[in-house]
């Protein structure tokens, strides 16, 4: 609730975005637990928040964290929760077996959502495994057209030492993070250990075809870009349900142009973000999407183009630590499951630098992105049961 | 070529809104061309400009004419042929016969196409009909929000007397208009004598489901109002195509709320424009659209709601002034077929104060409404030769 203070929206929502003056304050709120505790704590050249119980034995870092940032608006969960986990394992692994025999880090990243850099994908955890191009600081610009690099300068970060957040001295990264889907709570569970990050394509398709008149033209003689849109956004839905479970097809985004009642569009664009975490089932997904799109365009004589926007590869989790996570909620008599996560997060990214896996938590009906989202304490409380088990297995 | 350059977008078109300096100069250019040929010109009290030979006999007018506002862009030729059309012959018919039997108008209207008042509704004719009421002269407003009877003070019309452009004493309305589609060029004939304008009714539907993230939320647990939205789309049109000619249902303008890639959206919405000139074939058509998206939504568990934004009656043009321009064309020699409107035109709104026919003229590649259409001079040619005849027969 107090993290949650910085940037509240409405009763129950939060709007931070990364490098405003409201992420500023819950940077600095997350900081000062950390020196509560006695950690080392310290910003990146990012503006991610490190805080470090250092171990005796030295050696690579057992980390654990997640993002602060949220949706515009979103809710008090999504992100903030796992740094709030990570903080409590660790306090109180601190507190009963004092200083971690291997180094144990706490971490708030910034900029999971891209609510306010679009293009950031995963900026925070980008800066740490060294996929941030130099070019990126001005080419990644927020919806008020700034590139990132100002808003990095306005909280004091210095651009040209972006490289300074890398890091590659990380053994393993876990993440507590809300389910944001209906899984665990229709198998009436309040934990899941992740399996896999899916692979998400989100491709921006236009389809274009002829302005006409919506009354004088007769409909066989129409080369009508909103029939042929409609048709093909159908049939990807429909591909992604036949398809089963975890396939997942969303078109979310449309727009014609003109966009006036009385006409035939001449164009009509939509977004297409389709996500599979197997590879194979993966590539047929996209295979017959685009096969569909490109037979409904040839059918109806219409123009199709269309771009890949974004494109993450399939991220399992390490074999390792899921089967780590799943004895320490046994131990700990945590009745959990196995899940597949459909939504991406900082620790797809963080593979690249660390193994990694993730915990779930039971979200109230799979809401998400929304000052609705809601996870009960119980719930909570039990994902950070396991959470701490597994930190103690790793670092003490 | 004169007319269009007042308002002239780009190359071959025209910007040319009701009340703007554009559309002030053009109305005087109409105005000048009567008094040259010694018309009696007066502008009424919302705008229209009339020009009077008056009869020997007195009694009831003949009047022709059509519109010179024009779509954001338009073209030269959509209402402005029509107005130049009444022109010529008039001035023919004076030149080569003298003064008429019966009186002979010329009329140019003003926001036919609701290109800057988009609830005005044909405001010229409705003004002559006297279907304007009083409250409409404030809750008309332009896409700038300001109420129509400021628009009509800019110019100096006073909108207290707006029921002084009432007119009980009109025989009858001739209207020369470019056909907005292909069927004249289909059929290889320059003129078409209009049967009848169709009956257009306009929806404004919201399908509302539930946003999801767009990897968390399994494909079946869905209530996607995208999903919805694009079955119903898919439907509406193929039940017009299936219907066969002259049914159209269009659907120009689409919307969603969050627009965004990765997620389901909440709601989504867009026009539905469906139009036929039976009554019998367009109640039809209008149940089976209906019937469709409720079936539709109630499959997919999505909240269904719809507004009738526009319901015009089809108009049948007068049988026997359709036999006279039949007969006239016949005379000239020049070959026409029996064509219907599927656009809205005055002509439908002049019913109420007159018997009303249209001519069309072959529209190259059925284009209007934007700076492409094109009406060749020959053809127009032809059109205005079947007017004059046919007034001829009328007025002499």
């Amino acid at each position: 609730m107090a993290l949650a203070q910085h940037g509240a929206y409405g009763e129950t929502g939060v709007w931070r975005q990364t490098y405003s003056p409201e992420w500023v304050a819950a940077q600095e709120l997350v900081a000062g637990w950390g020196r509560e505790i006695g950690m080392d704590v310290r910003q990146d050249a990012v503006g991610n928040v490190w805080g470090t119980f250092a171990g005796r034995e030295g050696g690579k870092s057992i980390v654990s964290g997640s993002h602060i940032d949220s949706q515009c608006p979103g809710g008090r969960y999504d992100g903030a929760l796992g740094v709030i986990a990570a903080y409590i394992a660790m306090r109180t692994l601190a507190e009963q077996y004092g200083p971690p025999r291997r180094t144990l880090e706490l971490v708030s990243l910034c900029e999971e959502e891209s609510s306010r850099y679009p293009a950031s994908n995963y900026w925070g955890s980008r800066g740490i495994t060294g996929l941030i191009a130099p070019e990126d600081l001005e080419l990644v610009t927020g919806l008020d057209g700034a590139p990132i690099a100002d808003g990095m300068r306005e909280v004091g970060l210095d651009p040209a030492k972006v490289r300074e957040a890398i890091r590659d001295d990380l053994d393993c990264f876990i993440e507590l993070h809300i389910e944001q889907g209906p899984l665990l709570e229709q198998a009436n569970l309040p934990v899941g250990i992740v399996t896999g990050i899916t692979g998400p394509r989100g491709y921006a398709v236009t389809v274009t075809g002829r302005s006409d008149h919506a009354g004088a033209r007769p409909m066989d003689t129409r080369r009508d870009p909103m029939a042929g849109a409609a048709e093909m956004i159908s049939g990807v839905i429909n591909t992604a349900l036949r398809m089963g479970r975890p396939a997942v097809t969303t078109v979310g985004s449309i727009s014609a142009d003109p966009n006036l009642s009385p006409a035939v569009p001449e164009r009509v664009s939509f977004s297409l973000d389709a996500r599979h975490p197997d590879p194979v089932q993966r590539a047929l997904l996209f295979e017959r999407h685009e096969g569909l799109l490109q037979e409904v365009a040839k059918r109806r004589d219409l123009d199709l183009a269309w771009e890949v926007v974004w494109d993450h590869d399939p991220q399992p989790c390490d074999p390792e630590l899921v089967a780590l996570l799943q004895d320490a909620a046994r131990e700990q008599g945590i009745p959990e499951m196995l899940i597949p996560s459909g939504a991406g997060h900082d620790a797809q990214q963080m593979a690249l630098a660390a193994r990694t896996a993730m915990i779930f938590v039971r979200s109230k009906d799979g809401r998400s992105h929304t000052p609705a989202e809601f996870t009960s304490a119980e719930d909570a409380a039990k994902g950070i049961e396991v959470l701490t088990a597994a930190l103690y297995r790793l670092a003490y």
